[in-house]
């Protein structure tokens, strides 16, 4: 299934995040799948915990953040509006420098909500975290 | 039940986090309590998503850090390292500024896993966000 | 805060699961509070694993029960449904025979979901399993 | 990867569940393939919840199942036993008669810890319930 139009541009998706959270973190949008988004983020200070490791709140962060994005690509934006309403994760593996990749998947695209299935790997593209986000999809009138 | 030492003051909590992500999103150590720990993080553009608001990841940080920290606390440093197994996360408020605080409570204190409830307010104490975060007591031998 | 009003009959409660999962795995409404829900459940044979404990999915079937009950009560069901989005459960301590108890709290009553809190003990008031319930509440028209 | 035995039959693992809940339920082992195994259940009245629907509580118990018994087959029983310690699941999809079909495949599988992914779904192969159930490896000594 197509969800994605090929002609949505990383450097458009990348203008959205100015001076957020996503941009201090540093991720960055890496590929416009026809069914999938791709982001990366990398391993520094900024996304670490006191051990050196990746922490597993930037990797929540990740998450909410492709798969927030990918929900308001989907929607008709003159009518509605998207906000997290729910999200899990298990961290799986830990990592302490170079890049960790999030790719977000749709499991369901209801009238009411979405729900993406967002893995995010390691350089050796080895599972580090996987995470389940519910979006509320709200009409604007 | 009594879980936090009372010597255990917020200026060596807020040292451990020096030049980490809880550092860097500005998370400031509030309380120890006897059986809970608080931080507080600020609303801003480093913690917010493209509408200006509180970035549910941002929430997950803050529920991360805390409830490790409490399991760090906890736990024997010396035999044990905790590290971060699972978290979910219900966004059901939305904040554009100021503070929201963290409180973390033990639901479980098990020999290999901790589970804690963590809710996070306003500053008019509404609930913003409620997580859970399971944590995984590895022995070092 | 009173979500629960007093008049609300614990054998109502239990006459609307007639025939239904609820009635099978021998459900039963225990009390009505002002800010909570109560059922309990016996931990028999069509309730437990192969181990002879408690089903993880029982205690996941009685909190799917109360909490969306619990919703079910508090909206106007001439105007709207509810139905169960999304559960989550962390099991804590096994149990091998007696009953379990739920009791559901609200965590947030908004206009389009619910999330309730619900902690399931033995007959000791220990800690069994913490979930967290989000109901819709959809309209009718 | 393969991580099921193809000497694994679908009648041995049948009968395991005998007189649990699993068996109360109705459900059958369908198939064990080399990266995934699949369960069904029936949508009938002890599935089912007051409006006539599968009951979320039952997608939870198929999802438990599957995904526990999973760990089972992989680990070696001699010298560890299986628990289930967190479990999450999105409901997508309202289902009133027929079966349901759950495939369990591994997303990971440590030493100390399992992570299953879980799909339910109806009988024209749409998606029902999106789960992922964590378990715990425990040592016997």
């Amino acid at each position: 299934m197509i969800w994605f139009n090929k002609s949505l541009k990383v450097d458009d998706l990348q203008r959205l995040h100015k001076s957020t959270m996503a941009d201090f973190l540093e991720m960055e949008w890496v590929e416009v799948g026809e069914d999938y988004l791709r982001m990366r983020m990398p391993v520094i200070d900024k996304t670490k915990q006191p051990y050196g490791l990746l922490h597993g709140g930037a990797s929540c962060a990740l998450a909410e953040t492709i798969g927030s994005v990918a929900s308001a690509v989907v929607i008709n934006h003159e009518e509605y509006k998207c906000v997290g309403l729910e999200i899990n994760a298990n961290h799986v593996r830990s990592v302490s420098s170079g890049f960790v990749t999030a790719t977000a998947r749709p499991l369901h695209l209801g009238k009411k909500t979405h729900v993406w299935d967002i893995r995010i790997e390691n350089e050796e593209k080895q599972l580090v975290c996987i995470s389940r986000l519910t979006v509320a999809i709200i009409p604007y009138f």
